[in-house]
């Protein structure tokens, strides 16, 4: 790469996950305003990718309990985006056993998503291998996202990995999930990824948790060594400490197609009200879980409870459970 | 370096900055029990400096407008840690063009201080090295911290250092003062200053802001790169976006002298209350000033007044500045 610092990767490819990963703070439950103003900020500012929910079990996931982006249906979709006449590409996520893929994910050509992500842990690779067949041969573009990568075996990765080469997943997909991971296990991640997909032509892609406000960082760092996919979120919104600000990853790409003011445009009139009924961010409770390598399900009940904010009692729990 | 993950390097060693740099939230009116309260988490935690605040000049800064940690005052500063018995060693930061240093640096035997660290922007170094000459002779550790590093030419900075190589201060610092440099700047800023202080003896530090949330990511690449001596705060409590956190780089480092708890257990019992008063941390327009590289100053003046959160306003504005 020649002035890397100046000039810039045109292959390099960016995915909002905001109402996706930012759903898990709220059920789901975005109005379509709301999801509607996200959409139509990733037009204006030249995002590749909008992941716009879940393709989630109804029996897992109630109609009743959870929002329209739980499930992803097409006039739920259509609803907000018509038939997205853009250049922006649609995702859904669906997750190994929570979601019914093979009769809730339909033919591409009756749907306007683009693209499936398949999110397994390490155990669900069977699963995933299938679900991710099943969306290639319904024509969608397919990504392998495997979950929870620093709790896995180097062992386990490696034979995961192997099983994913030959699948038609065009994508490998570092995942973060507790935020626990630094630059140098990002680096190594995202080789091993890279060297796993190359037979098969597979990209490399990035998703940060922000548990220890490493997202932005490390984002940085998949890209730096090769990472051509990655993922980032309106002011940061998902579960927990939230992922990598687009805002900030906007500002570092040199591709002068990405605009950086209509994402500052969604923050202010979508994303900062959002913060008085719903939170998301790096508080103490989620640097504990990241710093522990844990799930950041304890940091999230205890920030909904009486024991938000009480950081000691917290940690002191977190180590005497670990 | 062996086994760097698992091993610790000894000779690191880490400066809280909590009480000087985050005084230019409130204009150093902390009360003493929250210094206190800072001081002892520093002792518990294992931390080696602590910076209590600035010797600025009270005709620049009158008493009755800052907070006694604006001057640290022989008096004042003991009102808090008596004749400081402990590990903990005491550091003030003098700016130059802001301090009578001649006259209000007392010789380190009627001093609790321990440490001067003299901060300058590259026009002012002929007066830095005058201080750190001062400094030097009246016993005192010093350092050097060329601020604002990121607007200085190449040339400005190879000369400083020049210069600085031959005056008696121990380390030369790294100053990201705007929060606007990436990983790859601070390995290069790293390696030059190593270069430069290694025929002296001199280590390098490592001074960073938050407003790219990069601040504990480039304090990691700092230190992977050969600095040993980084300053962070407890919550990131300084000017704008804030510093790195403490609680973040102490979970980091590997050296089982460093104790977390005590960090947690200030924050909770008062930088989290501390909150309700005062503002610091990643917002919109700290984000916007860093990816300009501009002084905080005019997104410090947004969040205080009508345009706060008015992200779309102040981007346009700060765009048609430049």
């Amino acid at each position: 790469m020649n002035a890397p610092w100046i000039t810039y990767r045109p292959e390099l490819k960016v995915l909002d996950c905001t109402i996706r990963d930012g759903g898990l703070v709220n059920d789901h439950r975005f109005d379509d305003a709301f999801v509607k103003a996200v959409y139509e900020a990733c037009v204006e500012a030249g995002i590749d990718y909008m992941e716009i929910g879940y393709k989630a079990s109804k029996e897992l996931f109630p109609r009743d309990q959870f929002g329209p982006w739980k499930h992803c249906d097409e006039e739920d979709l259509r609803r907000v985006v018509g038939d997205n006449p853009t250049e922006l590409k649609l995702s859904a996520m669906a997750d190994a056993g929570k979601s019914n893929w093979r009769t809730d994910i339909l033919p591409k050509s009756e749907s306007v998503l683009d693209m499936i992500r398949v999110a397994f842990y390490v155990h669900q690779v069977s699963e995933a291998v299938d679900m991710i067949n099943d969306a290639a041969e319904k024509g969608y573009e397919v990504t392998a996202n495997l979950m929870a990568v620093s709790k896995a075996k180097e062992e386990e990765i490696d034979q995961a990995l192997e099983v994913l080469a030959e699948t038609p997943a065009c994508q490998l997909v570092v995942v973060d999930s507790f935020g626990s991971l630094y630059a140098e296990q990002i680096e190594r991640l995202v080789k091993k990824y890279l060297e796993c997909g190359k037979a098969t032509g597979k990209e490399v892609g990035m998703h940060a948790h922000n548990n220890q406000q490493l997202a932005f960082a490390n984002t940085i760092e998949a890209i730096i060594h090769g990472a051509n996919r990655v993922d980032a979120s309106m002011a940061g919104l998902g579960r927990g400490a939230g992922n990598c600000p687009m805002e900030l990853l906007i500002g570092f790409l040199r591709n002068p197609k990405f605009k950086i003011r209509p994402i500052y445009k969604v923050i202010q009139d979508q994303l900062q009200p959002l913060r008085q009924t719903v939170e998301w961010g790096a508080f103490p409770e989620f640097m504990i879980t990241g710093q522990l390598n844990e799930h950041p399900r304890s940091a999230i009940a205890a920030r909904r409870g009486e024991m938000c904010d009480r950081y000691v009692e917290f940690y002191d729990k977190m180590i005497s459970d670990v």
